[in-house]
């Protein structure tokens, strides 16, 4: 028997309204106590499977499918390892191209996805070592993994994934440090530095979750577009994959027809979209990209789209241009993401809740997949 | 000088309502016309390039990058090379992996497209080897790639690319093959059937596209649908490219919100979305993973959406569930693509006349984005 630390207690919604704004404000201690279960995840015997491959390939569904276009980044910039990300339904009937030498890492919350399972046997089948990024302890695809790294999100009971998806980041952003670590692509101080950077998150996190001014802002920009019909997430680089999730966040609990895209591709097709009904979210950190966004944000202005930007404190070139700013703290651009995602989690957490909809039981969908 | 071989006559509807039209009836001779210039495009002189590699990253934009990632299924399939595909604007501001034995491959219509011009510079300046595959000869790219492979498909007018993108597909499946031959993966049986497929092509094609019952069926078809606010395209396999196609297709032109997804994703969100309201296209020919589509267009039926299938005759599963079913020729499973896209351009087509728009120069696009 296999012992579940999961009590009843903690699967209620401690005052929330729903299970989804719970798990919301759950993620600042969800992320700290994936961080602080890294020391057992690393150990020196599992040292030849981070060694051991020279690309590796991410296969997920859903939510964790655009937590492993994220560890993409993660890993190909400070491991410097190449890595493929592909639908786990699209992967197995691929025919793909495996060997000894590709790691496959397999995200899944729960462990039972159907298609994600059956992409870790065909892997398997073909000798490659499989890593697992779980969130439920003994679930068929830990048991089936060579190893597994928990995420230790706790039970999410919400159908719309939120902790599960910022705590596989912060499973993916270890697991990129550590391969870099044991390859000697980064120094100690880089290390040192990253490893910080990161778990400073929790804390960041968990100021912008605490802002009354944040809270009453996004709550206010959902109230003004909760009855759209459509609406294009945007990002770019590190946070193109939260455009899609910020997007499907809005998808599943509001039912509303969100798209998201990177902001690069606009020009070439969906800008013919936008007039002025259309809610557009870009997200605006300040990193690398920063400029460029500026100008992708200019041009849904010129065509009158609504703008709501996700960015920092101090960057009035996007304050000037949008219509709604939420401002979220600053930090390593790589690391966006787990500040990025929140106020999209929020903004289609709000939207659902307003137009009445069972927020975390949305219609046509369930918690996992466990069918193909 | 270089001579330009298109004449004024060429670029003239020729009896067509819209260049887009004209354009898509085209494709028949468009892709002969490739499939017959390939042999001077294999010279032996070129043989280094097709050894040389032990990787390929496919880097374009918009319609182009759908060719991308059918592409990479021709490549993968056919010569066991693993290929990426990236967004020309997310790529360059990657910092991505890149050496000597990666080969890029950078696919743009008119050989301008300011962001893969950007990463074609970038991969050249880490010394990677560049094949473009570009429609318009002596276009800024193919000067600056190692090598190009011309499509053949004449002056394409209508923003919306039609023949562009079969003709890049016949390019791509051309060098899959190729490579195959010369690293010999495949035996001369196999390769002399892949190309007489390929040969077969323009003939089944244009027995399509000259089908009465067809022409009207599709017709029909968008009058039912061209008042729809949103729509959904699902496919799988090499046909989940074509479902992005397609929806990037209605999107450009007729304004309508057009969503590709792969089909077996659809259960992790997008179904939530689905409604006796919503249209959804399902790529559905009789190849691997018929059985699967055929259960995820159970799936849609049983929340009252709407379906038009695109699959072949004598799919009786398809033709009782779909409310809408067009047929097209069988091939080879990796080639349907080159059918199963006509009919979904010919969709969006109709839908966007019936909505009086101006098809050939829809708005806020551009034929070529020519700046970031």
């Amino acid at each position: 028997i296999k012992k579940i630390p999961w009590s009843i207690a903690q699967a209620e919604k401690g005052g929330y309204k729903h299970f989804m704004l719970k798990e919301i404000y759950e993620q600042p201690k969800a992320i700290a106590d994936t961080i602080s279960g890294k020391l057992s995840i690393f150990e020196k015997k599992n040292e030849k499977i981070l060694t051991n491959f020279d690309k590796i390939q991410i296969v997920a569904c859903g939510t964790s499918f655009h937590a492993g276009l994220i560890g993409k980044f993660f890993i190909e910039s400070i491991s410097r390892i190449p890595v493929s990300v592909d639908y786990a339904s699209e992967y197995r009937y691929r025919n793909p191209i495996i060997d000894k030498k590709t790691l496959i890492i397999a995200i899944s919350q729960s462990g039972e996805t159907a298609d994600t399972l059956a992409a870790v046997r065909l892997a398997r089948k073909k000798s490659a070592k499989v890593v697992a990024i779980c969130n439920v302890i003994g679930s068929t695809i830990t048991r089936e993994a060579d190893y597994t790294i928990y995420t230790h999100a706790g039970p999410e009971i919400s159908v719309a994934s939120t902790k599960a998806f910022t705590t596989q980041l912060a499973a993916l952003f270890l697991f990129a440090v550590e391969v870099a670590k044991v390859r000697k692509t980064i120094d100690e101080e880089t290390e040192n530095k990253l490893l910080n950077e990161l778990s400073e998150i929790p804390k960041k996190l968990k100021t912008f979750l605490d802002s009354e001014n944040e809270k009453k802002l996004i709550r206010n920009i959902a109230l003004e577009f909760y009855n759209s019909q459509d609406a294009l997430y945007l990002g770019r680089f590190v946070n193109y994959p939260i455009a899609l999730e910020g997007a499907l966040k809005l998808k599943e609990i509001s039912y509303i027809h969100a798209e998201g895209y990177p902001a690069g591709e606009m020009k070439h097709g969906p800008i013919a979209l936008i007039d002025e009904k259309m809610p557009v979210v870009v997200i605006a950190p300040k990193d690398r990209v920063y400029e460029k966004i500026v100008s992708n944000i200019e041009e849904v202005k010129a065509r009158k789209g609504k703008v709501i930007a996700v960015t920092n404190a101090n960057c009035p070139e996007i304050k000037k241009l949008a219509d709604f700013t939420i401002e979220i703290p600053t930090t390593e651009e790589l690391l966006y993401p787990f500040l990025t995602v929140v106020p999209l989690q929020l903004f289609a957490y709000h939207i659902a809740d307003f137009l009445g909809y069972d927020v975390d039981q949305p219609r046509n969908l369930a918690k996992s997949v466990t069918v193909e």
